[in-house]
């Protein structure tokens, strides 16, 4: 017998706004309703491909029937969103980050805390399968007690220079994913951050005040250590890998490629390229971030990850632009 | 814009009815309006657990707005369904084979030469991305002139020996899939076929009168030699792999993995295990099969295989079985 | 305390010659004493790079202090010589093939038979280590029990057709390797041998009356097959592999690369390239020839391949070839 | 023609001793006449092991003949052994390092830059073919330029912790390869070392004031960055890996496997090990190191490292260590 479908709507209709509204279209057990309408200009012709309607946001939190919201629009949106969909009720699956101002985000701590709703804050790592992996190898004990980890994260290309204002910088926009990899996969809060970063691939980015490169060292209270590697341009594809060594061994998830093709010449052999970017390389996880909220809405799980990893992910990306401004490692208890 | 969604309707409810019909649910450019109830039990569960409907194969061919049937129903009733369907001017995306019986299947060449509707006999490697990607790589010239050809297709376990009997032994059932393979990677007809054959997995598949383990070599008029290789019990998983040799090199498909999970000890490098069944190997290809037949319905594309691929194919599993009996290669004009 | 060095000599300055002249100078075990003079020119040239005396066979065969002799030269004196040798009691390391011709060397049984010294027929797979370790992990049980092999063997290259008519034949100069690779591998001997040859890389070899493409299924008396896939040019590389299937899992020797460079860009991730030829890829089996030479002269070990191997490696040629010619199977029984 | 062998000597008999001792005396090129004789018992030994002779350092320093001197003897000894041997006019190939104190060794400059012979100090690194293929890979440009380098140096298993106190600790002793690797493959000199350091493995080793895990970041005048990881107990051998990342892609040299063995099951595919120590894993740099002597013997090249190196890898050991203790990035020129 199937599962009643969960009436959802979605505010947001862009890059992430037109991944999400597709897969709760085919989600079996979501009924995404309508697109809500913003002050952007996507909503109507997102709504007309996915063929659902349109709502405004005042609508749909008087919807009664309206079990939950998911939030994909433009990141200084999330925050005050999210919180009204909270207070109406509606549990809400909201792309990460949930903001980009820690202080901000700490002031509203106690409206989080007893908030109606469930709330979800989706970072894609942790639905991924490879990733997925690697956390249940390392908590299989096969690799002995977890001591270091190594995170890759380098993306094709670099964003046009006119993304960067509002990204809120490499660490809060980018490097945030590798700061809730480590926090998870590790299992222990960082106490300390260092941070070197350079402005290697564009020098627009350099121009608009923010970094391409950077290599991080983490460090939690017991001394486990996380290394991170970012770029904004690897020139061969969106590279996500992790290595996680222990007292036994070592266990990593390497990056899956388009296809098991190889082909051998003279010169060696080649195998297929890794993914060209996020849409494709978390495919599969953004999907099962749509299941994971159906099951939230079913009260069969509690969210993965809410305010307290999105605080918590910030809090690290703080340290490192700190520390990469000032050359020193930046201790997490002076954030 | 969305595309208008095509009517269709499913015959079938056993193991690829589970399949092809939750596909054609979840594919928005089909409309699957209703299970065909037949003497089997199964199409009302699996109509409920789709969310769709019953009918009766009267009541569905009497449906001016059906497009199109799915045919999934059990082997032995594949032809009449399928020429009934295209009588009524219906489409239809056949599961293979079309028919076990070379001889009856070619007795009914007219009536699919003069069909009112097309027809789509799917053979999942056509679709599956990794030999669609080894085709493309052979077409691309990038290892010369095609020569050889080696195909590996050994099954994790073996059915029960119950499955035998009606399956049309190890050549129609199983090797089907290579010789379609064959035929597709190498563009050229096979006019010979060697097979030896043994029963070296389950003695009760040798007591149903089949094989479970086979080698064969089937050559072509220029000169091209394809391999075979077959197994009802790998005791790894599903082992899918195709090797493309040519003239300036040499391409291949190797199995994709369940993840990129890698653990590395003391022993070595263990890789995570190859896919555990054709379910979940062919996952994409099966629904690339129900996109196929929307771009069918659509006008958009011509079936990649149907009455002559099935014909070509079950002429080779023919050949193959009168090898293996009397020792000698066998000539396809003899067949 | 280092080991005392055995006296030996060579016979052969060519291809061969070079690389074991070379092992044996460098193996602190052996004392190569001097190369033997031939016909050919080459012996002079060849003890003078290495820095060793010259002999005739006579003068050879008369020093006392001569513990074994290394027989490289031309294939079509390989039989002679080792006799000879062995007859003046000087231990034999001869390069494969002891002869080509399966009846001169089934009429010698007796001569070798009861030989005063050990004759080492050196077939280089057995020595590999890659292969090696595939042997060890068949024994071990560890796939259950072997039920069928693959070997790959693909040369880089065709030879001048010049080599053609004296080098017996593909089966005789190339496949012989797999025979004895199947022979030792499946540890069962072969009952019959199917085999598809064409020409398909030069003319001109097929001019010679020989063939440079095939493929073969070779079947003992329990069932066990063994496929063997030959190219005398594959285009990229000297491609050496084999697949060992049993009832719980499978074991694969695969090529070893020049190096472990990886070069990821975006058309792919480049490895590097394999051997380019059987004086790089075996040149550790060669040296462990020698060794394994030493191990005989100093009673520690009994030839691991001798008359016994070429026979058994040379009549599986032979109905190879039958059976290329007369398109069916051949029976060894026969042979 | 073979070039004529130069005379050498040997001292120290150790691990190393042994390696260099077994290279020099299977290398054609080179007439290892004799081991020197000094305070530790094992030259007798080694020599006749070797099958050479003894001497004192004070005859082999009078012996006109000799051409030069390895010295691998303990690296306390090496400075000063190194010193006189050039100033008795004998090339010399010192195992490294040159010395553990970096004051020491610049306090010797003037000694080394009007030194009356050749200086090879090896760094096995550098003649190891997989790190030489990574070397001109990046040459070859293939990559774009240079940005990022990203150096794995695990070993298998921690020394006895009696090891520790003569070792120089963590980045004196084993680091320090790193750094010669850093700067060979970035060919600029790092400005900045921040080195975060453990005791993970075992405690003794922090009871004797060492660290046994470590992460670094190097960074160069224009911005390149070399993260280094080390741990004296990875679990699953010997791992040496380095990857390069340029503007336009990618390389990376992999870990060599000690067979091509694969097994397949239903728990994965398992890869043979990689090698278990650094005698095993750089087997062919420390060949080649001794044929690199031979070279420098014959006049044609120049030592691939010598005081320079020794200088410039030291220096960073000695910043990391400065790091690592205050917790803060140390300059290059604050040392």
């Amino acid at each position: 017998m199937p599962r009643p479908a969960f009436k959802v709507a979605q505010i947001g209709a862009g890059r992430m706004g037109a991944i999400h509204g597709r897969d709760a279209k085919a989600n079996p057990r979501l009924d995404l309703a309508y697109l809500i309408e913003t002050r952007s200009d996507g909503a109507k012709a997102l709504a007309a491909a996915l063929g659902c309607g349109t709502a405004t946001f005042a609508e749909a939190l008087a919807d009664p029937e309206l079990a939950g919201v998911i939030v994909a629009s433009a990141t200084d949106t999330h925050l005050d969103f999210t919180l009204a969909c909270l207070a109406a009720g509606k549990a809400v699956f909201c792309e990460k980050p949930l903001d980009l101002d820690l202080a901000r985000l700490r002031a509203r701590a106690a409206d989080f805390d007893g908030a109606a709703a469930p709330l979800y804050v989706a970072f894609n790592r942790r639905l991924d399968p490879h990733f997925q992996a690697l956390k249940a190898k390392i908590a299989s004990g096969a690799i002995g007690r977890l001591a270091t980890l190594a995170i890759v994260n380098h993306d094709p290309a670099p964003p046009p220079p006119s993304f960067i204002p509002a990204s809120g910088g490499l660490f809060r926009d980018f490097t945030i994913h590798d700061f809730d990899t480590a926090r998870w996969l590790m299992d222990e809060e960082p106490v300390s951050v260092f941070a070197l970063a350079e402005c290697l691939v564009d020098p627009a980015i350099g121009a608009a005040g923010d970094v391409d490169t950077a290599r991080l060292i983490l460090r939690t209270a017991s001394g486990r250590i996380c290394t991170i590697s970012n770029t904004r341009r690897s020139g061969y594809g969106y590279d996500q890998r992790a290595e996680a060594y222990g007292s036994a061994g070592m266990a990593l998830a390497d990056n899956p490629r388009n296809s098991t093709l190889e082909t051998w010449s003279q010169d060696g052999a080649m195998a297929a390229p890794i993914a060209d970017g996020f849409a494709a390389r978390y495919a599969e996880a953004f999907r099962r971030e749509t299941d994971h909220f159906a099951d939230i809405l079913a009260g069969e799980a509690d969210p993965l990850t809410g305010y307290e990893a999105s605080v918590g992910a910030l809090a690290l990306a703080e340290a490192a632009g700190r520390s990469a401004q000032t050359g020193a490692p930046v201790a997490l208890e002076d954030i």
